[in-house]
């Protein structure tokens, strides 16, 4: 529309007495360049920053400093507190939006941009489960459809950019951000993040980017300890054929518009000045041609951290030189504003330039020139519709998994007050979403914990709650005995353990060991939550356990024998409590699987099922940690149904210039009840050149069959997607390879067929 | 004396008639040469491996194995099993080595090679404490009369080379060689591997090296999981400014004559196959000329592990083209033998021509074709003399550490019955030595037990002992409560926890966690030993702990705030028995210092004192794990008196060509006793290139000092020094510096100066 509106101005108007970069019938590239041309320095570099921070709590507004701030730093607009309503903020943003665009000399508008993990950023928007949680559903076409309603509700608040997807691995379990990420293999990372983008960079109605993306971190994921800005050691090649997979598919499939580099010092240097990684490895080997920004204060973190700039200057020219463009900085000051008086270093200037013209670009494209400002009519229909709130109950109902079932599940629906169940575990009264979602865990303004949707399904006077201990503290096991009585009355015992990722802000704040900035030693459950379930277990009730969390969490071998039923709902989205309901009593059947490994003890690290061959020790080790056998692996989780997976094939096709592996299987539901199956194909070649995974991911499919239905599912593999990375060239060697079929990564799960390629 | 007769031999007889290779008057090089040129393929082939175990247990002797086995490889010889007496021992491997001088075409004589750690390989001679026990002692001097002891007792039993010294830094506290290395701190472990291979290469009077050295595992530390032989990640500037350093330092001051290529796969290209690290680094950047050897069944695995070549015949071209010139092979079919096949390649040639010519260069340096083989006579008068055990008894004194003490500790002399000693815990009974030590845990041919040697000081009426639970078994913790009785009887209990690394034929095999091809998820005390503790300080009764094992243990705050005393005695030597009970009584006065950081969790690794300013954590990080300040750290360990460190005193001097820092301090002994302090000199430049370690040593003297003494220590340090490697070039750059001096690597024990350089 605001295309249309353009377009006709400009037939009232010589075109040459419009500017180039107001004109929408020229590239946002050439559009990028005549504005450029037309920028002075501190113009320049003001579009390297931005304002990060518009709003405090209860909607604050600091007009002083905003003015400060927005001097040298007015590149792109953030919306600051999370709590605020989006419709509150709606107003605000779009106030300072018009002043920018009328008040400064060349009208440059602001691009919003937010984080964007489980929803909008702020509250009033559908709250999906994040990351991890939606890679359990190991649905593509589902995960579509939820990017596709966060990407309008974002649209719907003016935020055109978002820093996400997160293409981390999550292979370091101590970690507080395992919740963030799409799970531990790099093809499933690949996937999701490559759907991500797609989905989010779609173009609207008039041919703009709806919202551009910002794919992080580069690289993370395996900092020393699981602490957020620590070292890591990797090598090239442990990168590329690791770490940077799910980054090359998703450039060269997605093309995102940006790239966050990590607070990690990769090899002793850290990402923000890492010229090695940003440039030879990231732009001239994996192609990718977009903005680098740093994680927020990573760029100040080379003077005060990592200590490789003796100086706030130095740490902008060293920055800006490694190939960053765009510093979010939401704590002050920020280096970038720095580079004001060094307009006369043609390096400098060079640089500077096609940061800035890369910006632009950005803008450009996703419309900020042209396209009208959001508006509280479009908000009110699009935030929260039926639509949206019905993808996010799917959702949630796909991102659990069963991990045991004795038979107890699902529960047979309540009929009388006497079938009470007895509620036990701190985790059951929190609604827990992560470090980056817009809601309260214990007072949540939408979507009810796991108890209360228990209490309104079955009735409230048939639960007993009874927490049992504290999250964290470890000083007062008092309660256990009640919890322990309270389970024993009732026959039935559902525990909820797990930990606390929420914003600091949140009622639940005081319990998190879980999260952005936390890292935890132990991976057991926190606090003395082991001891509830354990106390309860030894009553010999009937026990299910459900876990909550962005992580792994360590299953004891006496947990997993005794318990009837195992889930782990990871983190949550509103709806998760609604649908771990409808799961125990059957009116949804399972189908998550686990994205990670759960590790088996808190030192048994690392431990994920693609590890190196030498990994598991030489063959006259005795190794006390068995990385081939973990508890519960990759791929794994359980229905209320059963499948059979027959006549798997791989065979080889070739026409004149590729050759194809093409594999396929047949999986037939031989249950009872209807249900939903991931079909799993893994490879290895016999021998390559440098060490190669054990096993990998390379293709996925979830189907979903009534029960007595089969059908057949068939990949194609060209040949070149089965190579590896050494010494940053992709190999592609012919030989043996071994496919596997199967339901889980576990060798029991799998059927291998070896071929020669 | 060899020497001599050779020469007057050689005054008999016309010098162009004895061949070169004959002549010691010749250079090591020029013989090997001479005798190269006069070998065939198969015999070239031959010396690029051996026969390592000649004898089985009980002297078992295969002639027919042995005769298969030496056909393709009779380069190096070795005894076999650990448990035969070196004075059973020595006949055969004369017989042998006689037979292989004499009957074989050449006469080129076996070189004998056996790992060397806690003594010499066999039964029979000194037992020392391993390596990391005598990195407790920071005594570099009675380190040096330590060594010179294993020196000559392994030159008297025809030991020539050693696979020793390991230099691989301990930072996987999971892995199970812990023990076998000198702590954590790259400047610790290059000392000590100095004055090792300095000490054991010495000439002996006739010019030859007593014993030429393997330095190892070039690289090897920080497998994954702390598995034997699993991957490591490590980037370049990782492995040079860590790693590599001991390794640096080692073969720039002590030119040992072979290293050792680790199992592991770095960056995903196994060692043994790895000519980027061996050729590039090793050769061209760190210099290293000498040989380089496999690790055991490293050439194998490339093939049958490691996946990386696609058959035997490749497996031995990748490692001779990588640069290895030696395979020890206990496990057969060995890999080199494959190479007798190509003697029409030319570049296979070439390649075994330098291998070979390294090998007879150490023939021919250790004198092996010029002195007589060693006699049974000096073997006897040789082998655990007065002189040696008492350096033994000295070396196994300063090995222990003190970590806390609260007064209970020295104890009163015994005077009366009435004096009695609860001794707990299953490590009292067992002397456990490592994984390389010729003696028995459970009935020790030479040295006591703890247990043995308080009895036989007070009085066996005088200890009650009581075991408590099993080492491993988690299943019958009966026998605490029974424990807790005889402490509160006794009034004071000594508990005695730890871990097992000995032989796989040791008495004690059963309960290994700990040892070569051991990894241990948990570092806290294996089994129950914890729960027996914490019930004996449950009851109040003053406790003291004494740990054993080759590895740092979880100590809980519990434990720690409670018990009266805490020592670690790491892995014992056969004196470290009666030394634990003379400390204990206070005529030995301990002065040992932790060589590696304690972990304060199972999960919270890495943990180490020289860690990276990021690994910490952003500044607005609020890390679990507190890498600052672990409760204890490197360099830590107490005294019975008390040392005053004061007038610290660093500045700059320098001359035409060098600027080098002078540090001193005056060390003050202000307590009552005489005693030992380790003073200890770190240092960091405020700003580096790339991210370097928060503090790292770079000077340590030990001295004695009585009460009231004192003494000034001077500490010269070129600025060279103070570099760090970049991308494989060293840098030294100008800029502040801080200096620490003090007596552990604890922030509170440490004054700091910081000057320009």
């Amino acid at each position: 529309m605001a295309l249309a509106i353009a377009s006709q101005a400009l037939g009232n108007t010589a075109n040459n007495s419009i500017p180039i970069y107001q004109n929408p019938s020229h590239s946002a590239k050439d559009r990028a360049a005549d504005l450029l041309s037309r920028m002075t320095w501190v113009q320049k570099i003001g579009q390297m920053g931005g304002v990060r921070r518009l709003l405090g709590s209860d909607m604050s507004f600091n007009q002083t400093s905003y003015e400060i701030l927005a001097e040298y730093q007015n590149g792109i607009l953030g919306f600051g507190e999370n709590y605020n309503l989006a419709s509150d903020v709606l107003p605000i943003a779009n106030m300072v939006r018009e002043e920018q665009i009328h008040s400064t000399p060349l009208g440059i508008p602001y691009i919003t941009v937010t984080d964007s993990v489980n929803s909008i950023y702020n509250l009033g928007g559908t709250l999906f489960p994040p990351s991890l949680s939606l890679a359990a559903s190991f649905n593509l076409p589902l995960y579509k459809l939820a990017v596709g309603v966060i990407r309008d509700e974002n649209v719907a608040v003016g935020t055109r950019w978002v820093l996400s997807p997160e293409l981390d691995l999550a292979k370091e379990p101590h970690g507080g951000r395992v919740g963030e990420m799409f799970g531990e293999d790099k093809y499933l990372v690949g996937e999701f993040g490559t759907a991500y983008v797609n989905t989010m960079q779609q173009l609207d109605s008039n041919g703009y980017v709806k919202v551009a993306c910002t794919v992080k971190h580069f690289v993370f994921g395996q900092s020393s300890g699981g602490i957020n800005a620590a070292s890591q050691y990797g090598g090239i090649n442990h990168i590329m054929n690791e770490q940077a997979v799910p980054f090359i598919k998703v450039v060269r499939n997605a093309n995102p518009y940006s790239l966050m580099a990590s607070y990690s010092a990769v090899d002793r240097v850290p990402m923000a000045a890492n010229k090695f990684l940003l440039q030879t490895v990231l732009r001239n080997t994996i192609g990718f041609n977009g903005v680098i920004m740093s994680d927020a204060g990573a760029i100040s973190e080379l003077h005060s951290l990592h200590l490789v700039s003796n100086s706030a200057e130095d740490a902008a020219v060293k920055a800006l030189k490694a190939g960053l463009g765009l510093e979010l900085s939401p704590g002050q000051p920020a280096m970038f504003p720095n580079l004001v008086t060094m307009a006369n270093d043609s390096t400098i200037v060079s640089l500077v330039n096609d940061a800035v013209q890369r910006l632009l670009e950005i803008k450009f494209v996703t419309g900020t020139f042209d396209e009208p400002l959001p508006t509280m009519e479009n908000l009110k229909s699009t935030l929260r519709n039926e639509t949206h709130l019905d993808i996010a109950r799917k959702a949630s109902e796909e991102a659990i998994v069963l991990l045991k079932n004795d038979g107890t599940l699902p529960l047979s629906p309540p009929t009388t007050n006497s079938s009470r169940i007895a509620v036990l575990g701190p985790l059951a009264e929190l609604l827990v979403m992560g470090s980056y979602a817009p809601n309260n865990s214990t007072e949540p303004l939408h979507g009810k914990p796991f108890l209360q949707s228990l209490q309104d399904f079955i009735g409230a006077d048939n639960v007993d709650y009874f927490q049992g201990v504290d999250i964290t503290d470890i000083s007062d096991s008092s309660g256990i005995s009640a919890a322990v009585s309270v389970a024993r009355q009732a026959g039935l015992a559902i525990v909820c353990l797990g930990s606390v990722s929420v914003l600091a802000e949140d009622g639940a704040a005081n319990w998190r060991t879980d999260g952005e900035f936390f890292a935890h030693p132990s991976l057991g459950f926190p606090g003395l939550q082991q001891d509830v379930l354990d106390a309860v277990l030894d009553t010999g009730v009937p026990t299910l356990l459900i876990m909550t969390g962005g992580q792994g969490f360590v299953l004891q071998n006496s947990t997993v024998n005794r318990a009837s039923a195992i889930l782990h709902s990871f983190l949550a989205g509103e709806s998760t409590g609604e649908a771990l309901v409808d799961i125990l009593y059957g009116s949804v059947n399972p189908s998550g699987k686990l994205p990670i490994t759960l590790p088996p003890d808190s030192g048994s690290t690392p431990i994920y099922y693609d590890y190196l061959p030498s990994d598991v020790g030489s063959y006259w080790s005795l190794p006390v940690l068995d990385r081939a056998n973990p508890p519960f692996k990759f791929g794994y989780g359980l229905s209320y149904t059963t499948f059979d997976f027959s006549t798997a094939e791989v065979r080889i096709t070739s026409d004149n210039t590729n050759v194809s592996v093409l594999a396929s299987v047949t999986v037939s539901n031989t249950g009872s009840v209807l249900g939903k199956e991931v079909a799993q194909l893994y490879f290895r070649q016999q021998y390559t050149a440098i060490e190669t995974p054990n096993k990998q991911l390379i293709r996925f499919t979830k189907i979903e069959l009534a029960p007595g239905e089969k059908t057949m599912i068939n990949w194609t593999i060209a040949s070149d997607e089965l190579g590896y990375w050494q010494n940053l060239e992709w190999v592609v060697d012919s030989g043996n390879f071994t496919f596997w079929i199967g339901s889980s990564s576990r060798d029991e799960d799998l059927e291998s067929i070896t071929i020669a390629v």
